[in-house]
């Protein structure tokens, strides 16, 4: 997520450049086939130009409101752990002895590891391989990028319970924390006499972990319709590459004011249409960059700097000082 | 559900040729009306073209957003279903005996099953029926196609029982088995002592089982509303039968440029409307096929591989090693 | 709620040729305010007609959100009340003896029933009574048009209790009959030591009773505010109105090509705003009658449907066999 | 709240009469603008005009969006509270003794009384001071104009307690009375033995209580954003003001057509920016009226009749006779 | 937030005069690239300012809901808050001896304190840095810029704890008060016999405290999304530019008109684009500076005024008489 003041215009050209190749392509074929005198005059009428330029403006925001709403709904998970796990925190400190607590806490703190690694492994549709994107990603780092979540689980639940939880994959590592952890409450009421109050109120953070994780792992799994995403693609490249050949001739026109306008006009083609092509290539390019929130992009929601706070409050909630850093952003990205 | 990188145009345009061929035909029509010679001239005035289009784009993008909503709303109740699920078999696990625990993962395992299979009937407003759809569901496998829920509940409850649930019909058979998975509960508590706390949070499951079958069963037996599918298929197939209208006396008048143009420019027509008619069409095909979130469909939730992944999990966590696979996604749709 | 295949283009014609008939005359004003002799040449300016369309589009979808929003809410309600009923049908069935069981899930019908009825009187605003819906409803069957509440409750709870209950009034009696129900509840803690967890599910499912009831009441006395219908009613009819004074002109021109258009050119105006007019004006009526989801319309929720298949469900439960049959649609539409 | 049939068309003009005048004075300047021989020619370029027109459609549907979600919440808050209200009463009924039930009840009423009052009072943003809004007021009765809510606590609560209420001032007065319901309710758990659970259940009601008048206040207290209404006044005061300039050049070419539109065309300026005008006006009021659920104006939530039915459904439950009558609509304005 | 009956328009202008200094600088640009001989005929032809303008209104209308929706959210979290802190008091005073009443309310009261610093905080998207609103800033006061954190701490909570408490840095400190807060409450359950009913609805309340906390910290963390705060500033930004250029030949052509016309006509240009152009971006502005509710700014969420009455309210509660001061809005602007 960018957390500062804004992107710099010559930062999002250079990310969204691409399109601008595109539109300057295209622009010169639409000078040629107007001006090549064989086939001359050449050109899309305008007209057909406006009722597609309304239309592409609706499924943009149309679009951009869909993958909004997915990249809030994920950022409103990580606030809801944020509180679970604080309140969590709070009853392990208070209600269970000394190695209790600290079992609970770490495995808790796993478990964010753990779900922190699976959101972040890339899945077909992302468009981290892109090379805009992966370019882009150099200018911040994603800390996933540098650790294995073997390493991280050794450090937290010491190595026999770290390769026990990681025998069945990456993929099934959360669960089976979370499923440990439900374990390991339910037996201190059972067998260690915790007040039934108390369990209870374990049972509704453990209730809303479960569901937490399953809002992410929806978000996750679950793309942005695919079928949307092709049309609005197919939408925005089929008005863009009519977009030239449809100002071409009203560029043209100018021509007859002469002087100067006699020679040029017609190449005023290309920077108008780079500019509005390249605008509404940026907004979908835009939308398409929000649209997995957990990927590791720029515009993601910045889960390993959650995890990370969430990591030190709980830990100096329980007394240790020597507590891991804050992750801070770089570049202005935070992840 | 497609869960590759993107569809590909060239698939795109094989599901959606119908609407191709339509606007060709006519456009030939249009292209007849405007050059026979006792009618010559007949067209329709661009300007109402515009009107309409307006109109065509925000009912498309109020349709969308709403087919979209109810999409949205199936897959939340899936993952809920995930959530409880988990939590059910742990409980079941950490309090009940052997048997008890057996019977009640087991028929929550059948009951997933029932849900799946009433879920994927056909329904009389559903698409799957249409030939494009059809042919296009070769693609890719649904197995509720290929199994039977009769074998599917024997397998898992006995024969004996599987019968019983049976005889009120496929459509009794979730609910039946929600409320046996009740009445079980409600005898835990009664009669064999089960912990007062444990059986809230069993019953907080139950109800929420049972608000996510009545959910899902919303979404299947109400279809988006039919009297605004046929306004919003009416505008878009009135738009685009009069669009080559429209479009016809534009590129003719571009014959008036000589030389190839004159022979070719009024032909241009047909390309141009097919592109635009096509896209349009499919604006509203989309959202058709994304309507019915459980039919079986390419854009569908993946009820079965939620379903199948879910039985792995319970069944892993009752210490089970004779596990299903996976269902993996063909040809990128996950079902 | 129409729950076929879709409507047909002819049927929904005939539910909407007033609006037909309305263009037809308007644009034969017109075409005679631009023919006539003295005052030859009026015609209202197509750009104004471009403006108001945009601007009514606009308005048809904000209307057809909300109204959609109004619909979609009733059907939530419904399908809450169903997990709930069933919910309550096996506490009942579990924790009660015989007759209070009974008594308990007869009562809980009873109030389906009496609700039912309520939700079927006729409002000042609704539009049942237009001509075009009372005709078309002749095509399916309301149950509540053919019964009583006074028999189906005397049916249900038996002569003296329906008598006492009907006392104040129909629309008094759901609320009456959910308020015995609590009664019946807390009496059971009190006097019968009924559990305490069993008493606490039970007051939860009455609560949800309370609440389904308050909202199926506030969507049935708060009409979707008149005066946004008024304006928007106001701004489909003056567009309509003006449509076929801007489209006159615009065909009269065509005249000039001579041959057959130089006779008929001007009388295309008709079928073109008919079509046109008649495509907004169905989108607004389709809005209105969308609007009120519990009046007995076509497009309604089916309440008498979902009433009729839970009483069948509560009462084979336990254990009846002489039930009622369900209720099928007819010709395509549930009620 | 209007539950008539429809606004009549007479009765929204009268009370939008402001904006015809308002057009009617500005086509005027636009005629002379366009005629006065010095100046004559002067005209707004109509694209201006259409591109303005888009604008301010879109602008009028973002706010009457976000008012009426405002009214729908107020409507949803008072509907929340009739439940509430209900279960509250039969546990009153069935738990406690004869004078405490009394007391709770008649507070509870007396809450709602204060409640009432309250959302009543002026608010400097609230339109119901502007000149049509006083006069259209008159057409209906809101009963807080005619009671004092010191008058209707004291039949409620008798003199002195009445008195304490009010020594803080109106405003506190819901939130002491609340207070005080919770202070009972605790010390019927503490010093009088009330069961837990039905504490527990009469916790909730209070909490719901406290969320729904806590609803009530921010509706209250927070106005449409300042910074939207101006603008969206702005840009519909604009608009309206450069229509008739841009329509007058529009119906003057009509003047062309020689005869009697020689003379008049020009003048059909005045007709129809009138009319348009006050469509695009009247959408801006409308917005406006609705922005305030509680003011008292036509189209608010009607507060005094639910509470009124509330305070009959309360009494006639504990077995009074002597009830207050439901407030009847008047002019079809319910309050 | 304003709380006056409307902004003025010179006040609305007065803060957003930059945007009209930028156009009046760009039409002298566009009219001097018209009118200079040796270029003289330069425009960017107006069917591309009408496509952009289309655009740019959706745009504008996606980010006010966007923003007007986080803006929403942020004032419910204090309504929510007011609610719990209403409840909170009255069991603390029911329930409680005197002096762990006055500490759990006391704490409560640094906690909001607090939390109303932390919020008040300037972030590097927050716009409240820029001069327009600096200069707007000084009309109203900001309760926070004129007293610290730690004065009003050590009021509170005394010397020695509010030190301790803001060891760790104000951001840490609402954290450690609630945390505080749930441990008192712990240990009054756990070792003073506070009945279980009473606890459980006091963890209620942490736990909602806990969620408002982390709902507050997502979106003061988290800006409108900068990816789309550029693509929209950048589009209205181009839109403006490019608006002068298509006006100056619409507005050149009047000239033709000869007499006053043929002199000042082009001139006009100057006026109309200021006035559409400073329409458009102060739409941007306006949402722009509602993105943030709690930077500050004359059009965020009063926290301090809604903090200061609930100290007034719960330090009466507790029968206190040396009350503060509600804080009174200042020019129509409440903070």
């Amino acid at each position: 997520m960018h957390v500062g003041r804004s992107y710099r215009p010559i930062e999002f050209a250079l990310w969204s450049r691409g399109s601008i190749l595109f539109m300057v392509l295209v622009s010169l074929c639409a000078i040629g086939a107007y001006s090549i005198p064989s086939i001359a005059g050449f050109s899309v009428p305008w007209p057909i130009i406006v009722v597609l330029g309304t239309t592409v403006s609706l499924m943009a925001g149309f679009k951009n409101s869909q993958v909004l709403a997915r990249s809030s709904e994920a950022l409103q998970a990580f606030a809801q752990i944020s509180a679970t796990s604080r309140m969590l925190s709070r009853f392990c400190c208070d209600f269970t002895d000394e190695p209790t607590k600290r079992a609970l806490v770490y495995r808790h703190i796993a478990w964010m590891t753990a779900l922190r690694f699976c959101l972040r492994r890339p899945m077909p549709w992302e468009s981290m391989g892109r090379k805009s994107n992966a370019a882009f990603r150099k200018r911040y780092r994603v800390i996933e990028d540098t650790t294995s979540l073997s390493d991280e689980l050794t450090a937290l639940l010491g190595h026999d319970e770290a390769a026990k939880i990681l025998k069945s994959g990456m993929l099934a590592a959360p669960l089976q924390l979370l499923n440990q952890q439900g374990h390991q409450i339910n037996l201190l009421f059972r067998d260690a006499g915790l007040a039934p109050q108390v369990y209870t109120e374990l049972l509704k953070l453990l209730r809303d972990l479960h569901d937490q994780q399953a809002r992410c792992d929806r978000i996750k799994n679950s793309p942005y319709p695919r079928q949307y995403a092709i049309v609005s693609t197919m939408f925005v490249a089929i008005f863009c590459t009519l977009l030239p050949f449809g100002a071409v001739p009203v560029f043209a026109e100018m021509s007859r004011l002469g002087g100067v306008w006699g020679v040029i006009s017609i190449w005023l083609t290309i920077p108008f249409s780079a500019l509005l092509g390249w605008m509404y290539m940026s907004l979908d390019q835009v939308g398409e960059s929000t649209s997995n929130p957990f990927e590791g992009g720029a515009n993601d929601v910045p889960i390993s700097q959650i995890c990370r706070e969430l990591e030190i409050e709980l830990r100096s909630a329980m007394g240790e000082l020597d507590l891991p850093k804050p992750l801070q952003p770089r570049n202005g990205i935070a992840t």
